[in-house]
């Protein structure tokens, strides 16, 4: 099946490769427990085998479909597939879906083929707003689906996603990103969910339940992928919001925020692997934290998956980090910490074997992390199941079923900021013409507008300018070109209305790789004329709607105060401008709500609204107090109104629950949904406490007129923290419980726990 | 002598005070063991008496001078004086010295005499820039003592301090702001000496040294006064800059590079006492947290002072802090985790007393903190010297030695940041008209600059324009003005040289108070139209000088781009611009050096120097990357050059030291200073190490053509860190020493740790 033309590289074929297995040997027996199936199998592997099922390597060393969908792959690769492999990232990736499938299919048969013990491979993909190979469903980002506030939908989301991802052959993916996300310079904001530690979980918690196909930690998941959450632990605070930068966080917000969504997604959500951060916590490599990967990890929350390195990053403790005097010695610190599995390396684990012979001690560590692989490849039942369905993969991926949740999810994640004068929604029985101006437009803008209103309105349409030159390493923002900003308020003067598309092309916010590529910003300002032309435009009369785009949090405050109406998109699925038109024209109403707060500066940072309530004595001079949006916020063509949070209960034992409930009615003339928030408050604590922390959260629909009764239960593990002692403490005195529709608009009751 | 008039209210008298202290009692022997004599007094006082000396209350409740000079007490104050008093904070403040020095004997000797046991009061003030109290000798701020690298310097300066608070009746002063800097936000930035913790240290040890007259530990400091370091810990990296908010740093950077300041103060310059810090440290109130307070400053330090609150922070661990469930609740943790002394309060201590006799068990705790108050009156030489001379104070404060001592150091403390094709210093003989202009000018900077040039140059000069409208609580900025904007480019237009005073004023960088006064800024740009009008004046084609003043650093983008020369004066002393003029016209060559490192925006931040060579890996898109000037940066009209270090050796032992040396010369026309700097870097650490640290300087003066060798000795100190277990370490290997004329230009040597 294989050729030989790729590269000029002489190929090794797999016709004749001897098979040592037992085919009756115990740890083919599915029907035996998993535990006893890995000790049975990792007691006849050799160590070479051993250490093969500790290193991924990625596809572009030498595997791709040939000219005939044939299986091509290079020298390397058969050299590092000798004594099997942990996994290949993203094989097939740029593939048609069944032609990946066709393809990781004759890999893994090759893989057993060659294993001495019959042991399949993993195949491990990108995954966060949908599998990020060529033909899947292309999704919205993950601060999107955290927008939508709705769990079933981004579990529905990722759910889709997992499948998609088994039908071509992957079995786990290094998605979700699990950070809490608190600093918008760092290019990666919009990969994460949200600044919140709750709402954090609650979405990571959906999405790996999703992606791992409601896989419940007992059986076998042979229908969709395993989840890899990362990056543990606090990648997402990183200093100056600058990519691989050092990370400081005490102990106690660690625990109380930063931990949350990965001992959710361990405990509560049974994901398969965790990848350690880039970065140092106070001053520890994460990579090599021996606390972090095993002491938390598996002893306090019982983790059986595999934990994998970012990248280079075993190698880098010693080339980067600085905190190994050698490669050699970057693998034992890393290996005894508990990291399980090398990505990409051929710089650190490549020297395992070598290592362990001299030095016997090390083989015990050998044997905790292959297991914790080869248990992972029974549970993901590969063993029984290593191949996918070329024909169910035609079928199911990007379906028709799977766009249409696409489209589902945009119109819920749409947050409006501003509707100054109920601008929105514009009536296309009264509007003749509509501009659509600006950098952020994009080609099939207009054709998705014309879908949505048909004949009733008339569009014109121009990009405009661009904001950036598109250069891949470090792009450069365009010059101001006073022709193109007259041209587009040229058009905008002969429409009725002017929607202007802003804010942040991809350039403007992405990750920063290690090869030189820049993605992190200083400030978060709109680049670029964009300023400029909302004031042009505005000053023209006319209505302006601004649709936001952008992928890492912008201080718009010109926008905020030229525009009559924002819609905040972030990054919406491939479908997104339909969903744009369909609530910009009032068929639904936008019902997203900010995962995040926008600050009027970067220099407000941190501004995150869960603070410590002493941060908020001092505002700054000259600066207007106060996010310009706060976390939660979210405008309606609904009209809520809530009545008093009514408590079960004064007070509260601890080891009881009280109820809160709220009725919250539509005045308004359009079904909507509303997304009811509760925060809870710790009025004194032995430690300093936030002045608010979110506890939960429902979305709810109201027909016109309609009033629904919501209610929360609060239980003593919202109320817990870390105390003085570092443990976890539960302390009586007085508390404050909050409900409303966003963090700064909430109505408060007291209780008391005892 | 005391009358009743003030405030109408009636006075107790002291003219019949039963006085109860045997007048052989061992504590009044002078000759016995300070010890010995506070255990005996100790041992008489009741509990009421204790509980006395743990609070000091302000002058402002009602101590004043009279009209005829005389003590004039309210009623308040004599009913807080019942019992005695620990001290009084700022008596004699608004009076000149010599009536100052008056009213406190008056005041000392009305305690003493209502003291049952002779206890005299200290009287504390503020001296960050010399003694803040009228008529004394007002110095630079510690920003600019940084500035000038001269240990001795700044010693001298706090000598003199030290000796004009004594001589007008101070016992103590609640300075040197002891705190690492790092974030321009902050309203008081330039009260702390530095971004760095090495530079920190020297400067805090040279304080309180000077200030204390040069204690050393054992004797009796009866001269000068005493020094309270502050804030301990951690003040300086407040969260957002904002005054009273929390702080974040790892036990490991708080260890390396927070405490070295205070842990110098106690250990090195025997500081009398130690202020806590407004703020929490990663959650735990530093007013009630005995890890700080007592296992670091008393077990591990050996301080044997008194730790005092800042303001009625003990109060506020309940009011504000939220950590305490009542003012009672605040008192007992903060007596426990060894707070001595509240200050202001009249909430916290004030239940003291009944406390204690409803819980006994906290009698021990009093009695430590009681002691540490006594043992320092007794060193202050309190008992034998409770007065000062009138006579002597008339004499010595604010002499015209002290005057030209803060000459002295202004002319080492302005920083040279840009001089572009030598355009300092000024030829006073070819240039006719110089313009002094700008928002910084002051009323006597035309004087000062007639008096170092004479009739050689003509001046003309204006103000122009205000950038605040100097209200107190919240100011303003000034709108921009066309009118007095132009009318100072048309005054540069008629000179032949523009000197732009810009920065910041009083009103845009303050301590924000807790009653609503505003003093934290966002952002870090110089306020107003001054970049416009640095940029209008340069269009006129003639050379500008721009003279920087300001207490935050600014990010001076737009000036740094236009101006010929920039000289960064922060904040001089009271004769400051006389040195300015003597440095733009080469009296004198510059020889001040950034203590901070300047950036380009704020969203830099954080920015100092001596982060971790990871946080360097990746820079921000559409900014250059780097500082806009580095730390340690400064420029000379001498032109200084380097040999390459030389290493005594290359290995060091880890008992031993190695001496790196240089020869540096001046090669240019003018005798001038250089700042000589160390720096080292440990390649590989176990834990991420910064990328260099400050290690040592020299300030030395060459004359033309002169070479001197600068010689540093490494030591195992200097190369020890907090390991990965949280205890110091030294650790064999390879480390970098690096000597230059800043932190950005260096030349290096290598040497291996065994």
């Amino acid at each position: 099946m294989m050729k030989n033309k790729w590269m000029g590289m002489v190929l090794a074929t797999a016709v004749v490769v001897p098979c040592f297995a037992e085919p009756d040997a115990p740890y083919k027996d599915a029907s035996l427990p998993v535990e006893q199936r890995v000790e049975d199998l990792l007691g006849r592997m050799t160590l070479e085998e051993k250490v093969a099922q500790m290193r991924i390597f990625h596809a572009n060393k030498g595997i791709k479909s040939g000219k005939q969908g044939e299986l091509v792959m290079s020298k390397d690769v058969v050299a590092r597939l000798e004594y099997g492999i942990a996994g290949i990232k993203n094989p097939g990736e740029p593939d048609s879906p069944e032609q990946a499938a066709k393809l990781t299919n004759e890999l893994q048969e090759y893989i057993i083929g060659k294993s001495r013990l019959d042991i399949p491979a993993m195949f491990v993909c990108e995954a966060y707003n949908g599998v990020d190979a060529h033909g899947s469903t292309r999704f919205m980002r993950p601060m999107n689906m955290a927008a939508t506030w709705n769990v079933d939908l981004v579990n529905r989301i990722w759910t889709v996603t997992g499948r998609e991802a088994r039908l071509r052959g992957f079995h786990m993916c290094h998605s979700p990103e699990s950070d809490i996300m608190r600093d918008p310079r760092f290019g990666r904001m919009s990969e994460a969910f949200s600044e919140d530690s709750w709402l954090t979980t609650e979405m990571v918690v959906a999405a790996v339940k999703g992606v791992q196909g409601g896989y419940d930690g007992t059986g076998v998941n042979s229908t969709h992928i395993g989840a890899v959450a990362k990056h543990f632990a606090g990648y997402g605070q990183v200093q100056g919001g600058r990519n691989f930068a050092s990370i400081q966080i005490s102990e106690r917000d660690l625990i109380d925020q930063v931990f949350p969504p990965f001992k959710g997604a361990v405990q509560r959500a049974h994901a398969f692997g965790i990848m350690a951060s880039h970065g140092d916590l106070n001053g520890v490599a994460s990579h090599a934290n021996p606390w972090l990967l095993t002491e938390v990890l598996r002893k306090q929350w019982g983790f059986k998956g595999y934990v994998v390195s970012d990248s280079n990053d075993i190698a880098r403790l010693h080339d980067f980090m600085k905190v190994a005097e050698s490669h050699e010695a970057a693998v034992e610190m890393a290996l005894k910490a508990g990291m399980d599995v090398d990505l990409y390396s051929d710089l650190a684990y490549v020297h395992l074997t070598k290592m362990a012979k001299a030095d016997p001690s090390l083989i015990p560590f050998i044997d905790r992390s292959v297991s914790n692989v080869l248990r992972t490849k029974f549970k993901l039942g590969l063993f029984e199941n290593p191949y996918t369905s070329v024909g169910d993969t035609k079928m199911e991926v990007r379906s028709e079923a799977s766009l249409a949740l696409a489209r589902e999810a945009d119109l819920e994640s749409a947050i409006l900021l501003e509707n100054k004068k109920n601008t929105l929604p514009l009536d296309a029985a009264k509007i003749k013409k509509v501009a659509l101006l600006g950098p952020l437009l994009y080609t099939d803008t207009q054709d998705m507008f014309e879908q949505v209103t048909g004949d009733a309105v008339e569009y014109v349409s121009a990009k405009g300018f661009a904001l950036t030159d598109g250069k891949r390493g470090r792009p450069a923002l365009m010059p101001r070109d006073e022709k193109k900003i007259a041209s587009l308020v040229e058009k905008a003067k002969a429409a009725d209305v002017a929607v202007l598309f802003l804010g942040g092309d991809e350039y403007t916010s992405k990750e920063a790789f290690f090869s030189g590529a820049y993605g992190d910003r200083d400030l978060i300002d709109p680049v670029g004329p964009q300023d400029e032309l909302v004031q042009r435009v505005k000053a023209l009369g006319k209505p302006v709607v601004v649709v936001l785009k952008h992928r890492r949090t912008l201080s718009i405050n010109v926008i905020s105060d030229q525009a009559d109406a924002i819609l905040d998109c972030w990054d919406l699925s491939e479908l997104g401008d339909l969903a744009v038109a369909e609530i910009l024209f009032g068929k639904v109403s936008p019902s997203g709500k900010l995962p995040v707060t926008v600050p009027r500066s970067i220099g407000q940072f941190p501004f995150e609204y869960s603070q410590k309530e002493i941060n908020y004595k001092k505002g700054y001079l000259f600066q207007k107090d106060g996010p310009l949006y706060p976390f939660g916020h979210g405008l309606s063509y609904g009209r809520f109104t809530y009545s008093k949070p009514k408590l079960s209960g004064k007070e509260m034992a601890k080891d009881g629950t009280l109820t809160v409930s709220v009725d919250v009615s539509n005045a308004g003339k359009i079904e909507a949904k509303e997304v009811v928030q509760l925060y809870v408050k710790d009025l004194i604590g032995s430690v300093t406490r936030p002045d608010k922390e979110l506890k939960g959260f429902e979305k709810i629909e109201l027909k016109p007129g309609e009033t629904k009764a919501v209610a929360f239960t609060i239980t003593p593990d919202m109320l817990m923290f870390t105390g003085l002692e570092m443990k976890p403490v539960l302390e009586a005195g007085d508390y404050e419980v909050m409900v409303g529709t966003s963090s700064a608009d909430v109505q408060k009751a007291a209780f008391r726990l005892k």
